[in-house]
């Protein structure tokens, strides 16, 4: 029932195992253990619900536990410190493993601990979230925010394994399970339209968390990743297009506070964002338009913006964005459903316009 | 009479422009910059000397600056911090360069904040101290210092080039001269006899900074490294030899307290107790032993540990050290002059010999 795809970098490449019931298969975990000391971070909303779990399958090793509040708005260098003091604090020694048992903030907290300690130590990601189970455990970006932006301090640190155990999913909040249908939205339009049409028609059983959908979803994902990654690890190009949407997010995030809205659905309406903007440059037809929106709705996500913020401050935050590059805005646009391009080359009043009629009234 | 070596790391290959007069040469800096941004990251004894010469030779880009106080005991957390506010409050974007100018502490604060910004901006190394122009600015160990440890937090992050001006060695204190010279004898002691039988000839000259042979010590030191750093870039097996005397020297600077003795200094030290330790293990001969003490001696640096140190709390820092595997202890020990290993399989009770025997009277 389970299936297992690869990420090849080379000497580096590692295995995704997905399906149920994974970490009661503790041959999967420890095989992928560096030496005989363990720790495990995640945070206080899961400790209680798959800690001890995880904990049973490393019996054999020397273990210890961070247990990090819950929460986007603790994914700052803070917390990254505090996993290293307990590092050091145990005396984990070089060959030590982290496991990241969480979702994106716990993954890329524990990965960019693993990426200084020692200058590198290794890495299991154990996904319990959607978001993190079809993207952000996949990859290699670790990071924290900074509160002048958000992912501005990381590493790009590949894990040794991904395990995206599909029960942890049972115990996810809607909300939470929607933002990662998101991500799943996103592989989609940038590279997969089979995949974008299945999600048409399938969104109803990801929603009611059906088993079987919910497996071919993330495994579809994940494969798009992977062959994404594999090509272009430190995102000199082409894994750019994973971007797609994050621009417009990344200002919503910060705009509203980090916490305030999920990244997932941040990243819903960013790609609504981009779809419009798309379309009024002429490279998308509005009847795709149309479906991209519905298909994000259908998903249980916003559409539109946060109400307080206004173009001008959506112009501002959108400057700060790691995609800058000369002080030109790059963004993630569309050609088609399944075709994407990153470009600094667009009319900036069409953005401008976007933005102004993306905004609720009263902006 | 400039000479250029290259470190060979497939498509991160990059450059070690060795001899006088390179920060005048503004072309060998600007050809290694990426993007209009560039950051100078220094101190506050190097600013006065070094910094306007290097910002006349980025005329064209967009420069800022970072001057840190002087000494280990800023290579810390926050120093790093304060690289990464500085980056984020002038909004510098992905393509932007940190230079690293000035000594090891600098190089190795620089390029761990290169390693971290928005995952990874390039980095050149302008290594201003003997010490980092033969070895911490090769090779791509960054870091910083915790409380528990040196160089607990970091990362593998190589430059796009290191420019070592040797004309920048003339404002080198004698001590620290010194200290960089417990480097160059250790490359002598690890693989290359010749090397070392030329410094025995040479020490009075390398002393009085004699240009043809510091940029003679520098070269072979610089070749002897990145032969080291291509053979095992991540430190698996063959590079763990150059952190010979370093176990010994950690447990010295760890116990004085960071700051107190120069890295050089305490590596020296470190040196003939490595050497002691492998000739009370019959690995090396006893005129050997007092060669090595003789050429250390004869390069200003001390030969024995501080009297504070006693033998029980050496073991202690030790075991601190980042080379304890399995609560195994690791060192880098020595069969000949020229010849090391790295080796947890050596019998205990010589250590501790070694360590009671070490200590000045009164221990």
């Amino acid at each position: 029932m389970s299936r297992i795809l690869t990420v090849d970098l080379g000497t580096r490449s590692y295995p995704i195992h997905i399906g149920p019931g994974l970490i009661d298969r503790p041959e999967i975990l420890t095989a992928r253990i560096a030496g005989p000391q363990v720790m495990v971070v995640t945070n206080d909303t899961l400790a209680p619900l798959y800690l001890e779990q995880v904990e049973r399958a490393l019996g054999a090793f020397q273990t210890a536990r961070v247990v990090l509040p819950d929460g986007e708005k603790y994914k700052t260098p803070d917390s990254w410190g505090r996993i290293l003091d307990e590092l050091l604090g145990h005396r984990y020694a070089r060959d030590c493993t982290l496991v990241a048992l969480g979702g994106g903030v716990i993954g890329d907290l524990a990965g960019f601990a693993a990426a200084c300690y020692q200058r590198g130590v290794a890495l299991v990601q154990l996904p319990t979230s959607l978001l993190a189970q079809v993207d952000s455990s996949v990859g290699g970006k670790t990071g924290v925010n900074h509160a002048l932006g958000k992912n501005m301090i990381g590493a790009f640190y590949q894990p040794r394994a991904v395990i995206a155990d599909t029960d942890t999913l049972r115990t996810l909040p809607d909300r939470e399970l929607a933002a990662g249908i998101a991500e799943v939205i996103k592989y989609g339009l940038i590279r997969d339209p089979e995949f974008f049409t299945w999600l048409e028609a399938n969104m109803d059983k990801l929603r009611a968390r059906d088993t079987d959908a919910l497996t071919y979803a993330i495994e579809r994902s994940c494969r798009n990743k992977a062959e994404v990654v594999a090509a272009d690890e430190l995102e000199t190009g082409e894994r750019a297009l994973l971007n797609l949407g994050h621009t417009f997010g990344h200002a919503i995030e910060t705009g509203v506070g980090y916490g305030a809205w999920l990244h997932g659905e941040a990243v819903g309406v960013g790609m609504c964002m981009a779809a419009d903007l798309s379309a009024r440059l002429d490279w998308l037809d509005t009847a795709s338009v149309r479906r991209i929106r519905s298909l994000i709705a259908a998903a249980g996500l916003p559409v539109t913006p946060p109400a307080e913020i206004g173009p001008v401050r959506f112009r501002e935050l959108m400057a700060r964005d790691k995609k800058t590059l000369d002080n030109r805005l790059r963004l993630v646009l569309l050609k088609n459903i399944g075709k994407a391009l990153v470009t600094a080359d667009f009319d900036s009043t069409k953005l401008d316009e976007m933005l102004v009629s993306s905004c609720p009234q009263g902006c």
